[in-house]
């Protein structure tokens, strides 16, 4: 591949709720501190049909989604230290930021002053739009890339760079750990990671789940406890349980009803957030000093300890790969809760779609 | 005074909403480890209202209000290692607890499992109600009674007990001192001890009021800025200032609009309670890892840890003192926030009222 300015393959939704088709766009000569990345596996988060279908206002098209980017190598900038051809990479849910603000000093990229540039949908520093990963190749700076460790195939690192670290931050921030009991409310792409990492971390790990449908493959992912929030006796038996909350689920929960799950002092941690407001009564705060809390994906090199940390206990995504014909089936699929856990796109599949 | 049962003078509400009257209530006698209090002052707490109006329900009367006593033993029991005779000691929110539990045994009395007992219009663990401050005398278990400490004036003291520790607890949990921002919303009872406190912590103090009428009060008291919420320019300037918010007003605040001055990560801690359930736009949250916590009064450890604080710094809370007579009257000028910043009654008042 060239490494000046260049069209390359991808698949775009050209208006909001249209179907994904294939196309072309343009990928920016690389800089000297870009490396050159060809797209092996990008997975497909909710966010990215919530964005093509412009259900969060401010969506720019023609739209190429995708922010769990798992790829090699395959040039580099002049400048480059932190990668060489033939590394096995991976981009996640920003490209850039202002690098000068006091979240970026501190790692905290993706609450930047200025605002993060997202993989997609967004405007790079260049003031050009940013394409995502339902593309055979991106350029980004060395800086916004992950190194993925030998130990994790790549399809299933994939999901990692986001559904992992929106799980790994609020699990290692809030402390995840043995002797720690923590629940985890949905048992989708976002939870079923949360579920391996905070089993990894030695946690007991509960599953609050709407049924026990999924109960068999909660206990295998690691989930020590599963329990129903259909049935009201889980909120009754379970009352006072928790040191940690992570809500994956993007509906309108009753915050009341799980804040009272939790011990004195324990936290709800939110990593989805519903379109409307949420209402809560205070008193279920006040009544044993807990705290609601959110979490939104991690700072660079926050990922980068992820997925250091997944390699280490072996864990990568539970997916299912699609070849780039099946993007729109895929969609529907996930708005049916119908996948375990993530759908990854082989980007080799492309070129013969 | 007997160390038996015994009758003492005390003002109590006898019906939900009527005005208090002078009345005659029992004490218990003095088992082997309570001490008799001389009740010398006894502050209004807002929550003495709500209380006497049965405003949150489950009120018993004849009602005796009053949780920030102020007093002098004059006997103790056979057991009683803690305090003495003569001693200079306070009672807050709560006189018993389980002191099993989890919470207990860690110090966090105020959230005993089995519900900790109230200083007034509870249960005691003999099966009789509680009468609270607005009485000449009061028999307290040693180890629910807490030492005030020389220095500081037994009026100035009293509401320490409950207004104290309520704005100590979290400015002190959620680590107010040097090189923290922290802005206390409300400047009444409770925000103006917040004041004092943060700023003895070494914070640098911002006032939000609804308008700047307090400004030279809250100057006085120790902030060093303070802005009015009425002005919406206020939130502009404002925004991502804040490492610790702490709101003492109990009316529904627009929590998004609270939660977007704090920094990344900062916490907006809530002490008291609306009584209709708050909303709440999650992304206010999960767009820089912010927390939204409850907090309420502290464990007996922690508020003699407070008095030990207050008499350190000279700290004590800016008082009315009024006769009982005029308890009524009070009542009506804490309601119509005319104030500053808190009624004692001085007990002495009580023979001849």
């Amino acid at each position: 591949m060239s490494t000046q300015t260049q069209n390359v393959t991808a698949y775009a939704a050209p208006a909001a709720g249209a179907p994904l088709e294939r196309t072309s766009i343009p990928r920016r000569a690389v800089g000297e501190h870009d490396v050159l990345i060809e797209i092996k596996y990008a997975g497909i988060c909710h966010s990215d049909i919530h964005q093509a279908r412009d259900e969060w206002g401010g969506a720019a098209f023609p739209m190429v989604p995708g922010h769990e980017i798992a790829g090699i190598v395959t040039a580099v900038g002049a400048g480059v230290t932190r990668h060489q051809v033939g590394d096995r990479v991976g981009v996640g849910c920003f490209v850039d930021s202002c690098r000068e603000c006091e979240n970026c000093r501190a790692g905290l990229e993706q609450f930047c002053e200025k605002g993060m540039v997202g993989t997609y949908n967004s405007t790079g520093r260049d003031g050009e739009p940013t394409y995502g990963g339902y593309s055979t190749h991106i350029v980004v700076d060395e800086n916004y890339t992950l190194s993925i460790p030998e130990g994790i195939a790549l399809d299933e690192a994939a999901p990692l760079l986001c559904a992992g670290i929106t799980l790994y931050s609020p699990l290692t921030h809030w402390n995840a750990g043995p002797g720690k009991k923590v629940a985890i409310v949905g048992l989708g792409g976002l939870g079923h990671m949360g579920v391996k990492i905070a089993h990894a971390k030695g946690a007991d790990v509960t599953v609050l789940s709407q049924t026990l449908r999924k109960k068999a493959d909660g206990e295998r992912l690691g989930a020590d406890h599963f329990y129903a929030t259909s049935d009201p006796a889980t909120f009754e038996q379970l009352a006072g349980s928790f040191d940690l909350i992570v809500n994956t689920v993007s509906a309108n929960l009753d915050l009341d009803a799980y804040l009272s799950l939790l011990k004195t002092g324990g936290t709800l941690v939110n990593v989805g957030a519903p379109a409307d407001p949420s209402s809560l009564n205070m008193f279920s705060l006040i009544g044993g000093r807990k705290t609601l809390a959110g979490s939104m994906i991690g700072g660079i090199a926050e990922t980068q300890e992820m997925l250091d940390f997944c390699a280490v206990h072996g864990l990568g995504a539970d997916i299912e790969v699609i070849s780039a014909d099946r993007i729109n089936e895929a969609y529907e699929r996930v708005l049916a809760s119908d996948v375990r856990y993530r759908f990854v796109i082989d980007t080799a599949t492309f070129a013969s779609a």
